[in-house]
């Protein structure tokens, strides 16, 4: 889970925005499930959490800034009557890091109330925004949610539930995952090319939608499969089954990459592929690639785990160059050699500028004895800024490592994702700016290598075609000002299976 | 101040929504001047406070539930930029205490951003809201506020702003008193029978409109006048001045008396009237109508020093039968015979019913030796359910008191206010369900009188025809379902010049 | 009460340390009646709160940081069982903002518990405490309370409970009133001199000792008298009676006149005096010593109000010159022509250094009617570093007064307390280093009194050796390093009777 | 790291009380030094954390309830002047959640100021207090460290301070490390057994003592060895280096092997083993003393995972039967089968009787695609009520696990813990209270085995003689009323080599 990067303000991730669930029940209150659901989605956003749910006469809604624990009280949920709901968990993002933004979004309009969670970002919401400000419609936000919801309510002046929201899709551009209540039913859809996750899954009593399949299991449910791009779930009233509408058809997905290599939990699937294994299978695709003999293989704390494990599960049958391993040959150690402390969170007192060197191994301590006088390979998911790479290696070195051997499960970030995830600016990402040679002499690693662009698309059994890589070639799905759509164009230092070493 | 009767959950009064700022300066931000300003109307509204300023390029905002020195930090404050600024502090009422509805309420929309702070309450409000929702427009909260703005903002389509809000004055009915800024201009609005009170008032470098002048005096500025009724007042940008524009003139005004009674600082001018001076006067109309002799006067503190301080004036100078004090007559004694616990306040855990009866005195404790012995008139000026003024009698006459005589600065209050104050329902008001002589033996005072409705109106020199009395007479100035709209009406009990003795 | 002084860091008053109680009842949980008798108290200390009960068999405990309100839970008072129990209410002083000094202090020791609740200060606990030390004793804290609970433990090793206190007492010198629990035994001990206030009191079902009287009113008792100057008293386990011993006996006493100036609630009886009595007696007496006439007499809220309605009392039945009124002349008025802003507290933001001459009307709001074109008097309690009196004058003469006269209920402060009160040291003293005439000329008011010394005992119908007037005269009953005891000693400047005009 | 367990207020598992550490630097404060080491031991205590400094004249302390990160501002810090102090980390212990008994414990006294950390458990700390007591000592909590902090106080009457603890230490018995500081002069101490871990590290420009090396770690420092059992260290002043006083000498350490099993973090070095490591050789020696052949093995997170990863590791070198694999004998496979969620804690509202079934996998959440159709091997560390670990099963089962078998890295806890470990009353240890095979029964497993003590002793390198192995044996190296001290006594059912399975 992504909050393993999450300690002392050292953040060096991307970071994604939201998860959404909808939920319709039989004849239980909705509210606890949802609340117990967000718990299972908080990876996912820790800036604000809400509920809306509806009792068949009115809506109730609690939204509020903080964590899930921390937005609602026992009488809180006691308040949110109805079996049917949804709710929301958001990724503060600059800019905007106000109440006002905090969702679900809910409007009143014409024929009766629409609850709103959204994960994804638009690319055209400040031109439909301005069409229906022409129209005289006043916004409270300057979020795409708020744009999406005035939208469907326009459309239901004179549309039912499905084409209203079918017209609006045929409007918007971009990524979106959407949960949304209509009076007391319940609708999912997810965008044209399945950007953003989205499942449906049974439950005792009713459904449920949700941004990852771990919320299903939360609630003892069984998943029944992914959202379809482009496609619209109805949850029926009283939780009693659901209708699908197919309502808009794309030759290609554009399915996130990253869910799976950063930002979902390892126990969802997303898209039919556990991430877990995915991650195993992209840390066994990294040993075949680039793999280095070492004496021990060491993830960072949580994220790398199931790489480095595929990635030693590999290198135990294989050598570096791709001969099986002699009887009497031991492989590769795999070993957990940082400890990380759980505690250093949001209240951490930075050190002075004098102790911040020391104050390092506060959140991640080398074991000494795995580390001393060996050769070390060290597994993440990913480089974004590159500081704590680079803090990691000093570490490493610092323990009496001989060699320290970085290998990383996706291929360099070189460009922003403006498809609903917060990683840094351009001229913040290190692999933007430098070359992976460059990169490997910065951080002062012996080796670092990167896995290739094909490798992603093989582990997750997709042609390039059918993936958002928008981060990793820096061509995207969809019309962005001043960025290519060009999706075949190839950078050659991207993925290479080389790896290089420092002294290249 | 009415924050006087906000003791422990015992609050027996009736309690008003809202106070409302709005500032233009030179060249200084807005903010720190609007901070003090929600300061000096904090008794106005304890729920929520809010500020948005614009500095020339865009709104900045900051509302949040609590009280204003809750509210906002320092940071807050330094992060509000810009030289002209609106502010709004809220009172709890039931069925919204959420954070939806904390104002000023602010949109964005096709000419720019629009911010509204409100007092009064609109009688129309559902039937423009359906005509808005039919054009397509989605509002996120049910309160007034968001109608007007959307109405607003739907004429600016095809308006400036002054016609804009004039189209919107025609439709809306009821009482408000506005302070909008539409970007960096503000504006302030009184409805056109002048029921809300807003005022306007010169600075050293700008100009400010508030609900009450002691927003003024806080600022170190000069009072100008009242806001006239259907009056429109703008402040140029940069504080240099103000333009008036008279946009909608009705015969008859509706001021509201109970801001003078009850809710408005005692320091405030209101409609040309100090409302501290007011108070006496009424106090001395009361004696002239109802005086008793007794031994001593006692105001309940703080809401009723005001009125006993202008009754034992006009005690010392005639009889109860009006007649000149004889040289050797040593008229009535004025003394502060109840001592208030201010410290007795929200997390007070209240007693248990065993322990109720006792726990009165911490909150009012009565000083025996003023008491002992004697009879005492008690002044306060309003009963709404009868609880407190019930408890008060009792601790006189535990404390020894020969007679307790009450009298009341104002009329019984017989129906609910529907022009923006949150008293009780009819079925709680006391004097709604009770002639003064029942009221008199359910509270056990030995005598009891109020004030009648001329003594008002001549203490505000204006005609009946000019005040807003419908919680006093059940007659109100506009269409209420249910409710009469005959001004002329009156019922024969209420405000009679005949005091009530407890054995009548 | 003295929170009127409370506002906004403007602070300009001494402040007292400590409210004392101690209840035993018959079978009755003291918790709840403790904890409104610390209501009743708070006016004596902000800082922290505590409550310690005993059951019979063991001590419950509950002593936190900050206002009884939010010092206690229901669930804390929950807790805290049995019939007995003192508690606590603590002022905040240099030094020790601190958990560790909160009250009640409480320990076990040889031959059971002891809990402590104290008000006053010794001057001689660091003497006692070496004793202890070099017999092994350990301290957790430098509070002279630890002090004297240890020495209490020590003498029970070979003494009963009274003759354990009274060695103690026999050691310690100072001022002193305790609320002493041993086991589930409630004390009540006064210091030799009765320096601080205790009073004793009968309740429904048991008895209950405190600091003020208004506690016993607060619990709807009935005031049996003050513990006398070197009493102990017993409350009898069960609230069935309590018995005295007079343990100490000294010639004269050293009542603090300043309790009825200044700390106490009005509504208090100290010493057989009812204070708001006394202070309106001081009021007529500063009318005689140096009244000058005036259009309109008005106090400074709320400090000033009892002492201002004796003087205009007074004022109304001679002139200032002594002789009875004539029956056309009107006299003085009474006014209240400064409102005070209660929402000024804590969490105030300061004005910039630019404001706040603004800021000044945000806490106190002239009225100008009352004020415009007249000759003003304006009565306060004391002044102690002139601060606020200056800002005061200057108010008024913005308002447009014509003339401002100043009048104080007591002598000048000129010198520190060291009997518990934490007055300003004696360079802030604007009277330690002023004359009257160079104080009225710095807070530039037309003419300056302060009461006279004689006048303060003759209200207290005390002669001067029997009262504590180290405040006033730079001479206390007990021996203080650098500090004269000559209570005879008088210095010609203080109280004079004849006003220090501007011009002088 | 224990707080692996802290999961939803379905804890189960042992807890310890207490992190100490004492610094002495050259010219820094030791405040932040100190800070960081506080959250290097968070996981020995969250319920309070403090720490108090001496700058050569005077102590500076603070001390708060809640976690470390909470309880220190920025300028809590700034105003703890002074380049020596100690700091302490206190576990919630049932009947004292209080902030009386919150440390570092601090008193003066007659030579100075004395400071207190203590990690342990005294047995016969009623004793001395009584003979305290009767010497006239006064305590202000039922803690030990007040104890020994009074104890050697007395002692300081007339000795040096190396003297004075020595006579204490042969006063008190039990366990304890503690860092004391005498005015600011840091010393440490560890009972003559060793129970409490402590160690002593060398910074830059000081050093520093804590109960576990990953402080040391943190500050950058490097480990010098162990606080022997019996010693004493003194710190210099100035942090120049450090004296040591071997002050008892027994025949037998009583190191608590629980430590290395569950209490300390992974990378710390405890009595010269590396915890990490420890639990590695342990997981090994399960293998072989009751491994099983399985599909997969996979960890309890974050408590197994050690464990787990030695099991496995043995597991395919050699198979169940001890034989050496087949080269075509994949062996088995090491999974991360259950994902933790993090988010789960303190705020967690629970679910309904209803839902508690459900909402286990909230917490633990199985990944089906390891789990579906397999036979899996869970390893934890302990079991103390079983409830966890009959969830775990049960959760596997429904996950689709065809058989699921249960390792447990330690031997079954039979008794209490009188050391200073607040594990589970006697009546609530499953071990207790049933045989292996009826645990194994009552959680529904298909085998259940646990580490033979011998197992334990052998991996630590120590014989049974020298450690303390009461809670696995219910014999203790100490008198405790009811408990039998004869450590040779064996219970036949204890650390059986023969795992269990349910049909037997």
């Amino acid at each position: 889970m992504p909050q393993g990067r999450d300690f002392g303000g050292y953040t060096d991730g991307p970071t994604e925005k939201c998860g959404v669930v909808g939920i319709s029940l039989d004849d239980r209150n909705a509210a606890r499930p949802l609340y117990y659901s967000l718990y299972a989605l908080q990876h996912r956003g820790q800036e604000s959490a809400g509920i809306v749910t509806h009792d068949g006469f009115q809506q109730h809604s609690h939204v509020e800034m903080g964590l899930v624990g921390d937005a609602f009280s026992e009488n809180d949920l006691d308040s949110l009557n109805g079996a049917t709901g949804i709710g929301h968990v958001r990724y503060p993002t600059a800019g905007s890091v106000n109440s006002c933004c905090a969702q679900p979004f809910s409007v009143s309009f014409k024929s009766g109330s629409l609850g709103l969670s959204h994960n994804g970002n638009l690319v055209n919401a400040d031109e439909i925004r301005e069409e229906l400000e022409n129209l005289g419609h006043a916004f409270t936000s300057d979020g795409d949610t708020e744009v999406i919801a005035h939208d469907i309510a326009r459309n239901l002046l004179d549309e039912d539930l499905i084409r209203a929201v079918k017209r609006t899709m045929e409007r918007i551009h971009g990524s979106y995952s959407l949960a949304i209540m209509h009076d007391d039913v319940v609708i999912g859809v997810r965008d044209p090319q399945g950007n953003r996750p989205l499942c449906i899954g049974e439950l005792e009593d009713g459904y449920v939608l949700a941004s990852e399949s771990a919320v299903i299991d939360t609630l003892d449910g069984e998943l029944i499969r992914d959202v379809r791009p482009g496609e619209l779930v109805v949850l029926e009233r009283g939780g009693a089954g659901y209708d699908s509408y197919q309502l808009v058809q794309e030759e290609n997905t554009a399915h996130c990459f990253f869910e799976h290599v950063y930002f979902a939990r390892p126990d969802s699937i997303i898209d039919e592929k556990l991430v877990y294994e995915v991650r195993r299978e992209l840390g066994r695709q990294l040993w075949e690639e680039s793999g280095v003999e070492s004496d021990v293989v060491m993830p960072v704390p949580d994220s790398g785990r199931a790489f480095a494990s595929g990635y030693a599960d590999a290198a135990n049958e294989t050598t570096a160059t791709g001969e099986p391993r002699e009887e009497d040959d031991t492989g590769v150690e795999f070993a957990e050699g940082l400890m990380k402390n759980r505690y250093v969170g949001r209240t951490f007192i930075m050190p002075t500028q004098d102790e911040r060197e020391r104050a390092v191994r506060l959140k991640l301590n080398p074991i000494k004895s795995t580390i001393e006088g060996k050769t070390v390979t060290i597994i993440d998911d990913s480089i974004v800024r590159g500081t704590t790479s680079m803090q990691l290696v000093s570490l490493l070195k610092d323990a009496g490592a001989e060699e320290v051997h970085m290998r990383i499960g996706a291929p360099p970030i070189i460009a922003p994702c403006y498809m609903g995830i917060d990683m840094a600016t351009r001229d913040e990402l290190i692999a933007a700016n430098k070359s992976v040679a460059e990169i490997c002499e910065t951080i002062e690693a012996d080796s670092l290598a990167y896995l290739s662009i094909d490798a992603v698309a093989s582990a997750l059994e997709r042609s390039r075609a059918d993936l958002c890589l928008g981060c990793v070639t820096g061509e995207y799905p969809y019309d962005i000002d001043g960025e290519t759509t060009d999706r075949d164009v190839s950078r050659p230092d991207i993925g290479t299976q080389e790896p290089v070493t420092a002294d290249d």
